[in-house]
């Protein structure tokens, strides 16, 4: 019986783990890899910039000005009433959205004008994306997760929609799958796509009680041959294996 | 005898590491560390601002100005012949550095000129600086981390601070000992200095005999004080040491 030094219990040749050395070893690993974390974790509060809106409000140079066409929109907009604007620098977008890059810098009506129109989006997802565009930080719900990517990808900013979406992949269930797979498919989310469509198939016999398949089968039945596809593929694989069981045995 | 799962190895007893238990936590850990450690990484090339000389120059609002009165710099300033500035975006030097921040926000003559002068620093150290402020990265060697570390200090920008001090700290020895420990002093540099003082305290035999000894008593005696203080309270420790241990045995 021998004594294991972390937990400090006795342990049998069957529950052996490792030796002394590598033991030892892979402490010494755990912290440097904690070191380097720490290194990192520095920077990124070293290189994280205060959001415009609070504190770098007088040398900004442009004011992104979100509008919304969207008669669902939880806001009632008739014309009158425009949003706010949201203050920021050029240099900043720029850095981050090849799209605002190419924008600011070819001397567009933007360029000019000093304020870019951002359709289709609130006020208070505009600023959540300009405050990540400085800082890379966002609290998240699913609401403004599915608001953000679609920004995202408007803009080109990868590390932005990655990060929605694994939020939205962690999110994804049984019954918001079919929702969600549209828009993953309609948003290039490879991730979100796929862990959607693999719950939908794990539910197929319920699949077209649903009203949401009901409405898809309406509005893009293209994708509804996607689905069932998919499922045939499975079931040939599923069947292959089973097959293959049967010969190994 | 047991095997070791890590390196495959028997070992007996008294090498017992870890149970298998524990082990498997411990690459987990490690394994989560590693995808913090990726994440982290992301976070920053994300974060990471293009230098502006280069990319962002047509969004720039300010000109640093090197300028040096130093005579021993190797360039020959005689007033005709300025360095180049280096331009930058006044709202990345304010979330970096609380003195810009000073500046810039008050009103002062370089906020109103769109113009800050440096002293007594090259164009190259300056553009460095600047390089940092946008990227967190730079490339140093031992000069360069001594004059970086002086700017660090003077603009407070703690970050670059304690990496050039890191670097020194790493490149203290024997011969250049008293000269790092002079500037660490003068700099507020307290790990450093505490390297450079230790290695002083090793090779005290030689201590007088040395150039930059006779240098520093000429210039800034109380230092010197300060190292031999340094010394008698080693030799006291060691002497108490070495009387516990008597007593012990």
């Amino acid at each position: 019986m021998m004594k294991c030094i972390s937990c400090k219990e006795r342990y049998g040749e069957a529950e052996a783990g490792t030796c002394k050395e590598c033991y030892e070893e892979a402490s010494e690993t755990e912290e440097e890899l904690k070191r380097e974390i720490d290194d990192l974790k520095s920077k990124i509060s070293f290189l994280r910039l205060p959001s415009p809106p609070l504190n770098l409000l007088p040398f900004t140079d442009l004011l992104l000005l979100p509008y919304s066409d969207d008669v669902d929109d939880h806001h009632i907009h008739d014309g009158a009433v425009p949003s706010p604007a949201v203050r920021a620098h050029k240099a900043v977008l720029i850095s981050r959205s090849p799209v605002f890059k190419a924008m600011l810098e070819n001397e567009m009506e933007e360029s000019r004008s000093g304020t870019i129109k951002i359709a289709d989006v609130s006020y208070d997802v505009l600023r959540s994306f300009v405050h990540y565009l400085y800082t890379a930080e966002v609290l998240l719900d699913e609401r403004m997760a599915c608001d953000l990517l679609v920004l995202a990808e408007k803009y080109q900013v990868k590390h932005l929609k990655s990060y929605c979406e694994k939020f939205m992949t962690s999110k994804v269930n049984s019954e918001n799958a079919i929702m969600t797979f549209a828009f993953a498919h309609q948003h290039n989310a490879p991730h979100l796509l796929e862990s959607a469509l693999s719950l939908i198939l794990d539910n197929m016999d319920k699949l077209t009680e649903r009203d949401e398949y009901k409405e898809l089968v309406e509005k893009d039945p293209r994708l509804v041959v996607e689905i069932y596809e998919a499922y045939l593929t499975r079931q040939v694989n599923t069947a292959s294996n089973k097959s293959q069981l049967v010969v190994q045995t």
